[in-house]
């Protein structure tokens, strides 16, 4: 069979067990995540071992250390696999719910029930543990899910493909449900991004260049983000010791992170009240500085920010720092720089600060608070898929509601239109 | 200037108005939308002389009798042109609504706001007076629209193009926010739907041949509506008089309906004494029969049903009936032969009535009701763009919200996350 037709095969299935899902009651889904939870405790020895054939052919192959790290299954990372899993099971279950039921005036009732997407196909980077974690997602809310993990990961990704399916059908539903593509050929991508008959959503998790490559080539609809070029707007009114904490923690937090800060705006009129201060603090974290013109006149000796600093992610401890005239400049720059992802302005003022969340083009965007709380955690979302930048369908965290859609249901007694 | 490069122009102008448009406030657009309906009232000579010239070139070219009757601006047309513009005013503005706003327990508050989606390119048919109901529901949801309809309408909708710029402008909102394209190139519509970096979203009226194109070639997201095949199933528990009212109304209310009943389904324990009696009215109201074989056992004088009937949207005084086994096999036959755009069951029991809501995979799924409420007024969304049969972004009729997407919006009080 060659990998096209496996794909299509694949998808057939996932569609049919789609069909399964999105009827399965709630304790038959949480009954699927226990027992895989239990499976992956009785069987932590079977998935280290392949986890480690997978690991001895990265390091044969030359693999970076920084890409065997997020390889390896640790006995902390299988814990926090299980835990996920149990975690997944305590969330309510999105489907089903009926919301704004309402009469209308020719006596029918109207509201909206959610349902699940379909279909999901999750492309991802050589990290098994996100196995576990997309395929519960897809399974509460459910959704069928096709899984193409890295190819450096595939020995642990077929023994949890067939953990998963085996807890699908201890709790009665189809073992198709969960899908792993056990091709390492790199024309299985190619085909699930585009069997638009058997594929709903496409959710790529990993770097810029393979989320381009995907939205560029996929027939179907891609929930993406691309990256977070975030910003702290420190304004004219802002309170300095809040402007402080939330500049240091939106920065120095975590580096790596998609919320964390890149680029600091600082209103004139505060600059030189708090930019002194603020660098002394950034510069005892080891972060490097660089900076416009009127951020140089204040701190003579860091480096001069270019065009392309504004753009970067720098997803290191690096920090780009502009002072502007105005809040109007600062909108400006980052709805011209950024890349809608999350951004905070500091502020007392109500006005300026209700203006800021409006006029701010991004999936989130704060008052008084670190970029680093945008997350489906910390916004009660109990799990997220991802962190959408586009406006389509999702926006900012993507959880469990994030797979489903929601349909019409009306409720009559014999009504016909007039 | 060549027409990509046109379009590219259209495209920057649509991008810059958009941002202006999401800050623009209630008051202002409706003053838009007022200033319109105002011009069209003074200008109504201006727009019929301009829309008369399109009926002359159209009859010239030999065009059919009913795209010329679609393509007239009759003084009635106009009429309800001026109407739905004054309607729209007095809807409520979804932009900058805040829902679901909640304290999460690191003491930030979490909510989404409704903003608007941007740049909307909306594709249609010669028909003028589709221009001001799109771009009034463009306008008022805060977005910037590209519109281009058919080249047999190219006079009035340049004529109408201008009366919607004037009236943005003097409502101090910029005269780019609706562009009508001005251009009867074919190569227009493909680089409408492949600039992504201008459009965010492409809503295409028409037949189901255009739209397909359309969603085959679009590198923009694409609020689609193929067709409607939707479905009465009369239960073995149904009311007689409410599924005889219902049939009736969703067949015969009006055929060239996308929300008119194709296929009538029937439980075999009432088909005998139900379906005689309603053939009689379906006959009386020259409705063409087409039937199952057990169906022509009992209406013997009626065509056979073949499985071409089943696919089909008839759009016409056509029906297919099927006489089925259980509600399980009814549910099988929609979500196998409909469009999921909207089925509705006819019957008095409670648990069968909550499966066919849940089970039945279509954008709107009833009990007790005619199909023919699957509808942006009847549903109390004020009015409708379209009504998409996906799954992504918008399903069922689309309003206002439908133009809109959420964002997330955190107040703090100086939170960073520990």
């Amino acid at each position: 069979m060659d990998v096209i037709e496996y794909m299509q095969t694949l998808g057939q299935n996932a569609r049919q067990a789609s069909r399964a899902m999105a009827r399965a009651s709630t304790q038959d889904k949480n009954k699927a995540l226990l027992a895989i939870a239990d499976a992956i405790t009785s069987q932590r020895d079977a998935i280290k071992a392949a986890n480690q054939r997978d690991m001895q052919r990265g390091r044969d192959n030359g693999l970076e250390a920084a890409l065997l790290d997020r390889l390896e299954l640790t006995d902390e990372r299988i814990d926090t696999m299980i835990e996920g899993l149990h975690q997944v099971a305590t969330l309510a279950d999105p489907v089903g719910e009926i919301t704004d039921l309402k009469y209308r005036p020719s006596g029918i009732q109207v509201g909206k029930m959610r349902v699940p997407l379909g279909v999901i196909g999750i492309i991802y980077e050589s990290r098994p543990n996100v196995t576990i974690e997309a395929a519960s997602l897809c399974l509460k809310s459910g959704n069928a899910a096709i899984l193409r993990g890295g190819s450096e990961a595939i020995e642990a990704n077929r023994t949890l493909a067939a953990i998963i399916s085996a807890g699908l059908e201890q709790a009665g539903l189809p073992a198709n449900a969960v899908q792993v593509v056990e091709t390492t050929d790199r024309a299985a991508v190619g085909a699930l991004i585009t069997m638009s008959e058997y594929v709903d959503v496409i959710v790529p998790r990993g770097g810029k260049g393979l989320i381009e490559r995907i939205s560029r080539d996929a027939k179907v609809v891609v929930i993406k983000h691309l990256d977070g070029i975030c910003h702290v707007y420190i304004d004219e009114f802002a309170d300095k010791t809040k402007a402080i904490n939330i500049a240091i923690n939106a920065k120095t937090h975590r580096y790596g992170t998609c919320n964390t800060m890149e680029t600091l705006l600082v209103h004139q009129a505060v600059a030189a009240d708090i930019l002194p201060e603020l660098a002394e603090a950034y510069v005892a974290l080891d972060v490097e500085l660089r900076g416009c013109e009127r951020t140089r006149e204040l701190l003579t000796d860091i480096h001069a920010a270019t065009e392309e600093d504004w753009h970067t992610e720098y997803l290191a401890p690096i920090l780009a720092i502009k002072i502007v005239d105005d809040m109007d400049s600062a909108i400006d720059h980052i709805n011209h720089y950024g890349s809608h992802h999350t951004d905070t302005i500091v502020s007392e003022n109500y006005t300026l600060a209700r203006r800021f969340l409006t006029e701010v083009d991004s999936s989130s965007v704060m008052v008084n608070a670190s970029t680093r709380f945008a997350d489906g955690f910390e916004y009660g979302l109990g799990a997220e898929i991802g962190i959408s930048t586009d406006k389509i369908h999702a926006r900012g965290p993507v959880g469990l509601d994030g797979l489903t859609s929601q349909k019409y249901v009306v409720l009559g007694n014999g009504e016909v239109r007039k």
